[in-house]
């Protein structure tokens, strides 16, 4: 892949969509640089970049609960990309599966 | 929903997933202000904010391909959002089901 197809936010990251490849539930959204988009290719597993601690992150690394990537897709737009994993884990640090488990919409 | 507990960022936007509610494929990321997610809840219909234009945009409202909102779900963060909808068409201008479509990792 040519990364400088790609369109890095002004802070020179790009948001990564990580989905459960067998369930397909969305699991995090996370953020990269060039330098974890590249580890995760190499390693097939996921690589993030924390804003927050300004680091570079293998997700897992700490916890056991790494992401095997299965698949990688780019939108129209290259400026977003959806990882599908097959998780060791929880993808959450709370312990829950998703980071994505807090309903904000009643049902009709 | 109390919309001052997410978490916006500095443009006072956050981040939306877009997923088929039956075939839990991923279908665009986008991005809300707070009146799009307004928008979004009262009328069960997906409400962007577009960033190049910026301006409000109601998803289909030219093209016909509006997605009826299923579920809302928040992340552990709050400062990201997965929308499960029924989508009436293709989600990507392309005409593709989906914006992401093209893969970037090759089989091992």
């Amino acid at each position: 892949m040519n990364m400088e197809n790609l369109k890095w936010d002004s802070q020179g990251l790009i948001p990564a969509i990580v989905q459960d490849a067998t369930t397909k539930e969305v699991l995090t959204l996370a953020y990269m640089n060039r330098t974890s988009l590249e580890k995760s290719i190499e390693t097939r597993e996921t690589w993030f970049y924390s804003r927050s601690r300004q680091e570079l992150w293998h997700k897992g690394a700490t916890s056991g609960n790494t992401q095997k990537i299965v698949e990688m897709k780019l939108d129209c737009d290259r400026d977003a990309i959806v990882l599908l994993v097959q998780p060791a884990g929880p993808a959450c640090h709370t312990g829950a599966i998703s980071c994505f488990s807090e309903r904000i919409l009643e049902e009709e």
